[in-house]
């Protein structure tokens, strides 16, 4: 399946029309969106294989993703930890932040350490809205990210990838290439550079608004909020994918 | 499985509890609720047995339940059609519509006539809330549902039934009984008078707010948002429910 990707221009111009004239509401795209990097982790890494998920939070909505994706995750039975160091004052996310202390899901602020105790990473630090420059303590967690063993799923980015031109030249980010990717709502342009498995999430676009934005939609099956692509063998190079 | 019950004015409480101290918003909720709604009637009534999906949704909460349950249920394949013969002037009812229009779903306003063109029924009608009288147009929609030989899946309530009493003594509602009921977030002490397959949906709560309110956190599987109770057999009777 080769699908078209959207540049962060107009990812941002995709948001801002879902959340106005489609009616959506940033809470419900977030619910929606954390549910689906929640249900890519459950295909990456069943519980079987260590329920221990250690989730890196950014101070955006990449973020607020992985805030949803940690409590749909504690609910099927994993223990999710969640790294927050930047908590924005912003309502949404703290009250995000409110569900998982209800959970009692832990909220550490020792990178390094909680990287010992873990059996799977989810990178929700930054997506399409990242434009950089890194600010601590974000290149130490990069760095980390990069150099880990343990099998890591990006949202929507690898952290520190630029969107359209994918991994950094320098930096932290250069050699970091996470296991796995999900693309939230359309795969964007740095998905050229990725080597590893490929989800895309966003069973709520409509086809008229996605041929507006020249993306596509994949074929969702049953009830699932995502699908793996790229499974036929076919490369996912530049006009193809 | 025998999972306990929680009354009318326990439930509001317990609504109201989550949107407080619990940290959620409406949107959320409601996106969650409509979500397990969706995943309960693709387990009822498969795509191969019949596309057309017909949701009668009312003017609160188990309205907005059904149009969310739309908007997924289209995703899934089906051809959902949305009675909504009340709409309020809440923002947030107003943009679940808008959802609905972006992906082109109808809304009929002959109720009578769409019965004759679908192949299973949503009644999103009433729910937990709901006191009584039944006002016009919903006696004739209760009594067409009582009698139509399509199978219905009520949300939270077979609507007209009384939430702790069960089915009226008198009226439409008297001899309605859906094939299947969906609990929101936990049973209702009207399930004691329900002959039919039982879902329960709200894969959010956290067990320390379930037991403060007495009632079960069921068993939920892999990803699924929903659980059929009720299978082993065993009498859902007072107490034991």
């Amino acid at each position: 399946m080769a699908l078209r990707t959207i540049g962060a221009k107009s990812a941002a111009a995709l948001d801002q029309e879902l959340m106005s004239t489609g009616g959506f509401s940033i809470d419900q795209l977030m619910e929606l969106a954390g549910l689906s990097v929640s249900q890519a982790l459950f295909k990456l890494h069943p519980l079987n294989r260590g329920k221990r998920i250690l989730i890196a939070c950014g101070p955006g909505n990449n973020g607020g993703d992985g805030l949803v994706a940690a409590r749909h995750l504690f609910h099927y039975g994993y223990q999710p930890t969640v790294y927050y160091p930047k908590q924005p004052k912003n309502e949404l996310y703290q009250r995000l932040t409110t569900q998982l202390h209800t959970l009692s899901i832990p909220l550490t602020t020792d990178f390094a350490h909680a990287l010992t105790q873990t059996d799977h990473i989810i990178d929700a630090i930054f997506g399409f809205s990242f434009q950089g420059p890194l600010r601590d303590p974000f290149p130490s967690v990069i760095d980390a990210l990069s150099k880990t063993r343990i099998p890591v799923l990006a949202v929507d980015a690898p952290s520190s990838w630029d969107i359209d031109s994918g991994p950094p030249s320098e930096g932290p980010g250069k050699e970091y290439m996470p296991q796995a990717l999900i693309s939230l709502t359309a795969p964007k342009p740095l998905v050229r550079w990725f080597k590893g498995r490929h989800f895309v999430g966003g069973r709520f676009l409509a086809k008229s608004v996605a041929e507006k934005y020249g993306i596509d939609v994949p074929e969702y099956q049953g009830v699932e909020q995502i699908v793996e692509v790229g499974l036929d063998g076919e490369g996912e190079g530049e006009g193809k994918l």
